[in-house]
């Protein structure tokens, strides 16, 4: 494995986003020898898609400093960054079958210092358990949308508040919703405009994006004084 | 074209629903020896799929008693069908541009005589539209939901009422809403139960079911006496 | 898992059908922990796609009031509903291995408190054993049809009868039958007018279909004044 | 244009059917060249795909040996080939709409001298249409079978013949249909056995593959002496 | 299981073909079941996608008489048909990766007591290995070509030989392949004329294809008298 | 057309982004009827996919208040809103084949108040143009990135700022590129981590989600003192 | 216009190729433009999907020093660039209906400096025209096969020959060989070892890949005597 | 096993590639059995995609001269081939995930004797990781470009070194990388000019396109002074 790999710890200082490492098609030997890597160098990672197989392999190596979240399959090596000056941000899951996508995000936040906020189960079919609690999600500048099937949530979510919405479609459904597929394509067709979207179950993708806004709303906290730039605009 | 075509005047005998002539992939001279045809008979047709041009092709060869719609693209040879004894069927359309979809429904039952009543730009991202409607819509035992792109409005309003709801996927939209099928798979992967579904811009397919279902419903008024059959129950 | 799920009790009051649990994406300590909580409140809940060796570890946990059927891999939760007052639901299944979705249906109306009468192996290969039942098929209002690899079957019953048809298309077959994709498509194609649709291999989806059309057909009964609406007509 | 064609003025020979001119993707001069560099030769050629407007503008340059049909694109020139020995093919069509692509067929024959008998307006939403016809069409040792949407018609035939039979799948339809595809896919996944395809709206293709089966059935009235080959079996 | 199946014993007389069991999507329980029925009635059936492992629980359940071949994945009840008096069929393999396709053709001729051929290893990629069986492969009336990845066999041998070839897409390959998608596809574009194609895998249909032709010749070589029926020609 | 729409004139209240007019699936009667009942309300809106024929059809009926520009086909009615008080956003295109989908985004800034800077020919085909420009476009904290084909060009700026960034696929290209398909799904299968993505030529949905941040971000300027909540942490 | 565009005349240098002005997604006022801005700096440019109406609309605004050619839609502005000295490139074409894409490789070739030559009509549907040819075929150390449909001519070139193959798929065909894409997935599943494949009718993209090629090797004709590198060597 | 298969032994001499052994479709029964048919004839071979539980299989029954590769799971018979006297071929590597791909090829190039050089960990989420090396890439006439998700390394690379590109799509990635085939037809699409491209993960084609290229090189060192050929040049 010896020069296999090559990690960007650059990464942090340049987009302000850890390099994480996704597990899913490396070995355990590939990912053991890269925790060793960064425990040789920052000491702190952010583990995705690992399998509960896996982390047992791993323990069983002996590499059993992870924290490791079976719901989310993640792990953390070493101590989360220091809390962000941040708004919360709030993750709105359709059901309890997007838990573990909703998780990863909510597990990237715990890892970048960064608050945010739960609501399950508040799909569109029972469209009451939604509005009861829109209040408390409008306050949150950035909101992650968790949901499979037809994606409906997205939609509804996107038309009642006026924050930046993240769309995250996961793969909960059969048959036409095609691992997800239909739920993305959804998302991206929105009736309800300015919606963005992740790749299907990119919990971690889907946090990354909310914390290079929450990073932004910081930034500009810290230099409210930023004069507005002028435009050559456009057509004319 | 002697010879060349048959049509099937006891449909409506059979199954209650007269067969309608699809112009889309039929020549002027196929619809206009079809149109000779039933003329001779029943003189009774549903034409749809009919464009403007062909229904000017149509007019200059003085087939003239077409009552022709260039918005649903539908026409009515001779008189409609006498009015049916049940109560309206919902037609509930997302925006403006699911218009020619809806009007087909609404064109079929103008044919077959039942009665039908239209809501239009009601769809998800302005919620409140809908709301402020849906004690109105849920009074018909029968709703057909027309919407394009993600088709939110179908689970919205399957989770709202609990008559029969029939999905109208329409091919409003571009992109990934892919001429319909995005709105199709998404009616179809509802997260509310019971939704069914017919083909994209199928506003005679829709319209088609819910006679069937009117029918039966009409006929269970005729014979309220009908004996509850009893069932050999399942898996045992 | 505490504060993780919410259930909809009130849908069954909003729009006449119990929320199932969709048991395909959870885990046994979710399922567990929603059957413990409905235990607590109505006590009785109908599970789908329910994996015999899920129903194996809810047992070894001790979750031992459930009535399973590995075949439709539905479990009952308490006692079904009273027996509705409607005429029995005929679901008509192509061939044997279409047997568990159209079983899925049929747990759904046991659950529900429907009638029903199922046809197995009347797949259209052999035509004639479908027309010696065609008459008492046609005797029921509302229609299952049950069918994978082509789907051929939804046309015939559809031009063989006028009642309500619902295509429940399955799984069966391989290659280009992609796990129930072309008889999907098939039966939105369908040359048999009025077809209506679920997803694949949904029994229960189908199921609530025909529940929410029972159910106009018995409130239509108990009210046989029901005047008849009129309708403000479309397009003129 | 010089040498930049090379026609296989041999396939006749090497496999029992001319290579025909396929003039979608070709330009009027192309096609006026080949027509020109074919009457040197064996003067005869069928043409397909051959649009009417291609047609006007192929008389205007002054090749006006065509005997062009419009409705199935096709065009003639020289004498057809003299009348093979051989039981005509039936050709089965589903509606007017599949007429185009049946009638390609019935050139191919007329081309090859080949009998045949076209019925038409047989689709499964009016089985008894087809129920009337079948003994006919059982009589033609091969059967082609047009049809578009969900092309049930190909189900339905292939479980009542013994014959032959071809499936022909055309891009009639809309939505799901997908050009041809669904219908394309259904006839695949056909649940009657040993059906064959071709490609969509190809009627070429399914004349040449009947022509094979012809030829190999007269080959065989020639030679009935032929003795039954003994195989070395399967798997050992 | 009983009541729950209806065999089609009178399939073998109406299309000259028996129904045989397709046994992937069915359990141990309802193969044994149906096993027994058949010995009861016929005591004759070909079992088709058998695993391996099926095979065992049949066999430890004493359903012990089948004759059992785990290459293709099939099983024989009791004797197999009399000997046709047909001359063989090629079954033309590209690659060892094909044979389980091509053996359960094999097996399905065995069944019917139709002779053929097996010829492997002959894929395009070293043409030479083709071209010097042609000869003999062109002496059979019809020819199955087993092929996966591009199919390009298919093409090639449609090129040289006039008999029927049915192209029988395997879903060796991998990425572009697609479960054997690509080989479909390509061999249904073919640019050989008159090849018609089954669906991925499915060697029992494209055994029941060529046993339909197969039939056809036997017919006309014992009515070689058969007249030449008088067509009445198509378009004109 | 009275009655047949309903404009959501609260939308800017409620999401801070104003309903606009999509145009494709309007006809010219709908635009018209649509502009006059705006001019009666707000006398504000922007009109989207407007062909230049539609242009030209509503100028022949006096519909001449637009301010319309045809590379992007878009239209505004009335005076744009008052500037916001917000960076520039930044608008990256890949060539000058995205201008079209780039300068939709720019022109709803226009409309919007919103200040931007464009980008143009900076595709990673020749890396140096963009490297040259990275540290302007730095500076903006959300940058859209408009490309076709490939979209390579979205990782390498998501890569190497640190701000939002809301990829926008275009339908540049042909063949695999498939109308931006490819390049929607590499956008969002990008490597660069955190990365959002708006549907196929949405250049006014990527401009609407950008305006949702600007907005967060602005009023975050206007509440410095807001402070961070405390967020009940996940998974335990 | 001003300043809408940038273009990339440094990447002859850098990878030694011009860039080309792809034409189909640009308006003529921009490639007016930029044909006038190449005109002031190298004066040398390719045009590929150029229109002839778009070459119509050039020439009517006096933009009249391009050398056109319709078939392959292309035209040269200023001369060619001086003749390589390599070996010519062999470009190999199905049939006439592949000539537009082999033909746009080979203006790449004119306008690059490049010897070629074409081979015409030796689809494998006539496997001698091509068998007779295979030699000279072979003498190319570069050949590009340009295929339409099932694409079978790539499998059977490549399985021929030595030198590097790049397989060209064209949009020849209908039906399921939806525009291009079975032929390109037949390429990129070849049976034959070593192909590479470029985008469907990328006759401009073939071209360079062979250019990439044959200036590999005229660099390595210049230094003979480049020394062997030693590779440290893969897994250990 | 007897007589199912054929070796193609002479494609070396043909193709200058030998036949590898494609495992995965195959029994290890197969695979031992054409094992032993090579040890008897050239006593050299390279199997791809052999699965470590095959090859345990394997020795188990004694096949143990295989020198096995578990990472990109392959293995070689016997001795490499002598070592070619060309440049090394550059084998770049987005992430740890896509090395099974790359050391597919590099395995081929040790079999083959080709030199080759590994460069890991240079995706372009991380570009300066690339700039680094890109000289030293540059040097390489031919480079392998593996890449999974967007593959957006291939035209960053394609745009940065003038020798010929070979892309190989790797199956890295999850949702909308659907197995490789988004990051194919992203390489497809490139936007650098002259990328070839490869199946999905097929290390093993890559490597033999750049034997193909490099043994063309090899032989014009060999002939410096062949002549360039004089083509008869295109359209005109």
């Amino acid at each position: 494995m010896r020069g296999e790999f090559k990690l960007d710890f650059e990464r942090g200082a340049r987009i302000g986003l850890d390099e994480a490492l996704f597990c899913e098609n490396k070995t355990v030997d590939q990912i053991a020898a890269i925790v060793e890597a960064v425990k040789a160098k920052t000491g702190r990672l952010l583990l995705t898609r690992l399998d509960p197989s896996k982390h047992e392999a791993l323990l069983a190596r002996h590499v059993s400093e992870l924290e490791f979240d079976p719901l989310s399959r993640t792990a953390i090596l070493g101590m989360p960054h220091a809390e962000l000056r941040t708004p919360p941000v709030a993750i709105v899951m359709a059901g309890t079958s997007d838990l573990p996508a909703g998780r990863e995000a909510a597990r990237t936040f715990v890892f970048a210092g960064q608050a945010y906020r739960e609501y399950t189960d508040v799909g569109v079919a029972g469209l009451w358990r939604l509005l009861e609690r829109i209040d408390e999600i409008r306050s949150s500048p950035v909101v992650i949308v968790a949901a499979g099937m037809d994606a409906a949530l997205v939609s509804v979510v996107g038309g009642l508040i006026s924050g930046a919405v993240i769309a995250l479609p996961t793969s909960v459904g059969y048959g036409v919703a095609r691992g997800g597929e239909t739920a993305l394509r959804a998302a991206l067709a929105s009736c309800a405009p300015g919606i963005t979207v992740v790749n299907i179950d990119n919990g971690y993708g889907a946090a990354s994006a909310a914390l290079r806004i929450s990073r932004a709303i910081a930034a500009s906290q810290n230099a409210p004084e930023r004069i507005r730039a002028t435009a050559k605009a456009g057509p004319n």
